[in-house]
């Protein structure tokens, strides 16, 4: 290697190292087996897992291998700016600005045309702009909705979440796919039969 | 859905439900920024960033997404299998058999194909058959090396692991990469030159 290939490996490796904090990066959902938070690490590999398993489901023709790159770095900017909880309204408003500037310095630790590429990846992402940004996003809902729904709504109940915000919440998992779409809406409505959202 | 296509959907649930368990089987390797064991699912998505970033050092022409997969369902197996430590090697004496019928039972939750797929990808993974596969390995070796570096040693000394074992460790990392391979040389280099192995 000359001193160039070396600049290059080593903002690399110091990128892949940095992105060890995912590890520590706490959401709201809970794992399954064990009475703690999940990750965001944790989190992104479970989601590369439902791109891979149903992405038959997606409304539009996706490339796969597009959806599981979007889903493994769509959190990373969470290591500066922290996870936001869907129903925190005061920490949403600022969510943005936040995001962008982790996306700055973080990305931009890597070579250019790889801090581009995730960049714009997580753009999409954001903004929905791609069928592969817009089934990312259906799968990022479905993936706690589910792990909640298997804990019998333990983090509705704990934030004392009704079921409208629930189902609000949902309504993009249509954009991405129609058949998770549906498959959302009939966990909700067992929760609620169930008895598992807190009424005043 | 028709009730095949509510079945096959069942199936594909249940399979990823199932994955939760990743996030409890615990590594030899530490995260870098706690004091606790990294576990299957974080171990998988990082693996999984080497691979975006890293591809370019496959000493053969690879195709990322299939390394990306390869790594994603790489350990799969140890949700009934467990996690044998590489220099365990009682364990390793039958962690063959024990993975074989862990994929059995564990990619068999799945549709046929699908099933096949990721029963073919992790096969592959294992006799290194695929230029994807040998890279894979060598990430799979090199991410645990380069934690532990960044932990100045902790698990080598918590084992009393002696240089030549991590040089043989790190020997499959040239067939997948030449510069790879050379990087974990350099980090057991500099960790024997810093003191970081414990010495009888």
């Amino acid at each position: 290697m000359n001193s160039e290939q070396m600049e290059r490996f080593t903002q690399q490796m110091a990128f892949l190292v940095e992105l060890d904090k995912m590890k520590n990066i706490r959401r709201q959902t809970r794992v399954l087996h064990e009475d703690r938070a999940e990750n965001d690490a944790e989190h992104a590999w479970h989601l590369a897992m439902l791109a891979l398993v149903l992405s038959e489901y997606a409304n539009e023709t996706v490339n796969v291998a597009t959806v599981v790159e979007t889903v493994l770095i769509h959190d990373i900017v969470e290591i500066d700016a922290g996870d936001t909880y869907a129903y925190d309204t005061a920490g949403n408003a600022t969510k943005v600005e936040r995001e962008q500037r982790a996306a700055e310095r973080l990305f931009g630790m890597l070579p250019k045309e790889q801090s581009e590429r995730f960049r714009r990846l997580w753009e999409e992402f954001e903004a929905g702009s791609t069928p592969e940004a817009r089934f990312a996003a259906a799968l990022d809902r479905i993936q706690p909705l589910t792990l909640n729904y298997c804990k019998q709504g333990e983090s509705w109940q704990r934030h004392r979440i009704k079921p409208e915000q629930v189902i609000g919440r949902m309504q993009p998992v249509y954009a991405g796919s129609t058949v998770l779409g549906d498959y959302a809406m009939e966990l909700i409505r067992r929760a609620q039969e169930n008895g598992w959202f807190v009424t005043d």
